[in-house]
């Protein structure tokens, strides 16, 4: 591996790293983390899409949702799988799939609620800062079909 | 409005002109426009998410999927609000909501399917090159609920 390729594998790992902790934070209910995760200042104006939202803009609204968000969750845990990062320069993008298992808060006792399963894919695009890379947008949605895309590449003519 | 905030200006009207050229090739059925909205090359992989799909990765798979969505979609108009663009060097974000108005194939005779309307939010990520901006990943998803954010922000202490 020459020295480009090792840099550019840096690269990537640091980018998935950064993916990985936002997801943690989120796990953690940890807000301070959270908000460490997005782009600082005003300079660059963040956005964020939860799953069946609108568009959210601009820091103040967004670490607001993420506030009510973890109020609102007791347990969640995210499986990642599919996680692709293509960047250039000081942009990276990634997609992943949010296998999503949360439960609400308990009913009764101790007991956790009930727990959910939920498919959301996401696209996340990165920003690197002198602090490291800060997210610039997050779009979550939900899948709500099954794509055959990749079983029929062989048979399609 | 000085040199830079005029040049500011131009770049950010030449990425909203990018952006509806887009969605014009989509209302036309345009495949060749709509090709031409994209990265072109593999030197940037580029994504896209189809309103409740999966993550499609790859100008084949992504173009394909426009291919398939033409070839069942007899009418199409996209009414875009609350477009927001970000921009930083050779990238910028587009933020926007689509009000889709759409009709499959008609049922018989020469009249159209039944119009349905739909609202989906999108973020749009562009990377400049010599022949202009070009899509490097799009992500479409489905508005659920709506969000009082909005309409609380005087109220909230």
């Amino acid at each position: 591996m020459n020295e480009e390729h090792a840099r550019a594998a840096a690269d990537i790992a640091e980018v998935e790293a950064a993916n990985t902790a936002f997801y943690e934070a989120l796990e953690r209910g940890d807000l301070d983390a959270l908000t460490d995760s997005w782009l600082p200042g005003e300079e660059l104006t963040v956005s964020c899409v939860h799953p069946g939202w609108p568009v959210l803009t601009g820091r103040r609204d967004v670490l607001r949702s993420y506030a009510l968000i973890m109020a609102n969750t007791d347990y969640i845990q995210f499986f990642l799988t599919d996680v692709n990062v293509t960047m250039t320069g000081e942009t990276a993008l990634v997609t992943c799939t949010e296998n999503i298992l949360s439960g609400g808060p308990a009913e009764d006792g101790d007991a956790l609620g009930p727990l959910v399963g939920r498919l959301v894919v996401a696209t996340n695009v990165f920003r690197h800062t002198a602090d490291g890379w800060k997210l610039w947008s997050h779009h979550g949605s939900p899948v709500l079909a099954d794509s055959d895309e990749d079983d029929d590449e062989d048979t399609t003519p």
